[in-house]
């Protein structure tokens, strides 16, 4: 493989700042599962250039998955995906009037020929994006489908027997 | 109007050669008011790089104004405005799940700082954006204004006292 | 700008008081691109006489767009538009049980011949509509549509690279 | 006012032609209960003079009660009723796109000070319209009242006791 | 008017205590135009005997329109509608989990031969439901008409003229 | 009141006759079982006295289980509910404009205190009601338990490993 | 009977702790008419395991009836009743960002085959599958058919003529 | 592992043989990317055990990818995830009273800690199904990252300039 040693196989990318509080719960996954990321803003409407040279270059950049949260009339995920052969995973961010409804319409529904694997929308989709990722990459890393495994088995044993 | 005699001062974008018949209500509107337009295909995610070099090269092109008309995660408007300056208008062409719902909300909720002039789902909508590019090119037209008065009255008229 | 010195370019019509808060982001949009607007309450429902005389009116009044606000069962735009061949922009004010949902389609979904160009739901609609009039003078208005690439420009550089 | 002897008590308004089988509905019930009607075209948006007339002029032309129906961007029942003090019925339309939802939110979702009582989406809704006329006016109409009551009775004796 | 004195034209039954604060609106409308009412509570779930009862009676109780509101699975308004002649109105009371959707859908799309005149969810609706209960009973009390009027004109002029 | 000894134990009823075709899939479903059934049609609208008479009568005639399907403002289900204290499952029938979103929301709403177990819209639904109602039932009924097991393993068995 | 005296006939399941504030409402109905039942926490996504042997093992225990609570893509309902023949009453949680809409959707829509019973989202829901529940029993009991009948006695006595 | 060295790397799973016309669409995508992979009928409800030993012995048969595809209260593709931690692609197939509304929302809301990244409701969403799995697989694979990058070009080739 070409890319460099260091670089991270995930990439959080988000419409706007105030997508952080969300998409913060993708990064907190992968820490978890010590799989690396970089988490940039890359708005698709106010930085179309920052989409395009992202998004063309993610490949080369080394990164393996993208994940791509936005509200609203959320496009990034899908024009990200519209520009990468990389799996791209979307999380749709609760929006204001709608709850997240045009997010989740907007990410979801892409024509036939690129696609986006979409999560639920906000924090719960956020982290599961974290998750997905991790599986996609444990494919071919099996130290990585281990810690995955453990953290599902952590997972089921916390849930108690008996409401309280 | 000051634009070069060739240029057409419209421009109709879809996002493929099924949204055609939707959009050819935009098209034939034009045609009624004798406005110039350029009908091409300019899928957001099947042809990213059409989608930048159109949008970032259509007020040098001479347009003036933007119709685009997308399905489902309906794209193509919001990215077009997020390359320009030039006022966009987007049509939902209705979609066959969810009968463009998606498309509208995927056009009409952009984020503040990129608008789209949204019209209705469906032929209505894409008729409408033809009037509407009028209306706008009418502003600094006197001739379109009188076109689009007459049209107007014509619609008026047309309107039968009695239902049969 | 061609238009005489005191008629300002742009209305911002809204069907009530409560509909300011929001309207408001429209009228800082155009204070910030420096397109003067006159701000009025035109109530479809409440004040039919008043809607009637400005929408008739508002050519003559040397307007050359109308952004009109309005939630619920929002007729203000579509009435407007309907007795004027200006281009109307409308926004959905968010209203109490439904959040837009009923102000959106209520704008929107205008039958062929009468054109609204609508945008997105509360606050973030009203900012674009006051961007989107700003767009369409800036088509006759070289100074215009400098100041508007401007804060195009200013927008994209306000986006940070990293989330934090 | 004294209304002309032969003044139907109820106009039954339609914002356009292809609106006419499904307000027939509501023509078929008034001829039922022998109860005299007008039925007219007033589009809301491409004759707004015609309804401004109409809805100013309905009192005195004799009308008690005026049925109008619309489809999508329905503002023909809320503008009618924002021009008259006679109770507004409004038949929601089934539109295209959105099968009447558009409708019915566009007349049900009227601001406080101007109502309109609405019906189901569609025939169901303009049969509706019909009997409601007829109930306001059996209010001070002995006779219809007991016509009313005996359509009741006989719809009540139509149902069979068994599916067949 | 024809009915005795002592009765009051307008019942306003809603299905439970915690309609009320909804409700009270058409009261207060109805107080505004001196038209006298009786409100109760009638719970088409709870007590099925009191609304048989009541809907049964109503006419020969003196009323002369009937304002029902509910929320949720509402079926208050249709049930009273289907056992009296008299015209009913139906106010959507805002729900918890659905915002009234439920409650507008359950009152509103009643089968042809049994109607409901249903107005906006939550207050507004209410407001409303009183005032269209006026409009019903002003057909056939010139004084109420005239109260009506006055009431619809300092509505109107209680319409600024500017934002502020 | 003492019913015959071969009372059926499950009442289907519907709001009209239009609704056979989709609660026929329920009686077809007790057939299967050897559930015996006595299917009416029972208008909460158009027949409010058969209503009453039957949900107070229900359970003296013997009906252990009481299953009814409706469409749009779907009353029957949670009124049948309010004057019984035998379980009721409820079908939303598949409505013309709205699809059933209107019968579901209307029957599954209910209040706290009178429940309704609502199955899918149509005929899905209707066929689980019956099989629910079979359920019920085969609490107490160790051969109608077995049936149904049998059913179930049937039902299991006839899934094809792969498709064709 | 083959189970033993002591067995609860209810089970209570619930997808998460978060459910319980919710899912507690079926247990206070269950109390108040003195029917045993067992709450157990059953997460079908994060504890597949105890899904799969609580819902195959839910008869031998002796449970008759089982309630079912969850919230989102909510699968705990439909799941239990896809391994088990008993009665299941599913209660769709509120959501956070869509109200429950997603779980109602989740809960009912199961296809013919295998049957939810599924009560209104939320607390009264809940409350309801805990009184559904008591009446599914009381076909077989006629103690608690009576406390049902008192309970219900109770409930309509509480209800008070008038708003205050 | 104990697999046959020809195990194919997806699987494609399905919950009744009616979603096949849907889900063939991936199976189509994954023979036109020479990515081999194996279709099985799995219902949830239906065939619970088969789910189980299909979904925890996945990784075993040496499956990378899973694809799911399931309409209604779709329930598959989340339990599918719940028992196994390879990818799981989730397919909404459009039902017939929501047109997938109900499919899209049963599979998309996962609670965090179990992903399943979803598709567009009906084929384009299976096609794009078979595409995201080729492009997850494509991370280890480069000739398969070649195909992809390939079928894409090739697609976007496939757009022509102008409509027609």
């Amino acid at each position: 493989m070409s890319e460099p040693i260091v670089a991270p196989p995930v990439a959080i990318v988000m419409g706007s700042q105030s997508d952080w509080p969300t998409m913060q719960r993708a990064a907190e996954m992968l820490d978890k599962l010590s799989v690396a990321y970089d988490a940039r803003i890359v708005s698709a409407h106010r930085t179309p250039d920052r989409l395009v040279s992202f998004a063309k270059g993610a490949a080369d950049e080394g990164f393996k998955v993208i994940i791509a949260g936005a509200g609203g009339a959320a496009h990034l995920p899908g024009m990200v995906a519209s520009m990468t052969h990389l799996p791209v995973l979307g999380v749709p961010v609760q929006s204001k009037a709608l709850s997240g409804q045009d997010s989740l319409l907007s990410i979801v529904q892409m024509p036939a020929g690129i696609p986006v694997g979409t999560l639920a929308i906000g924090e719960a989709g956020a982290a599961n994006a974290g998750l997905m990722a991790a599986a996609i990459l444990a494919i071919s890393d099996a130290g990585l489908a281990d810690r995955l495994k453990a953290l599902r088995a952590e997972q089921t044993a916390a849930v108690a027997e008996r409401p309280a």
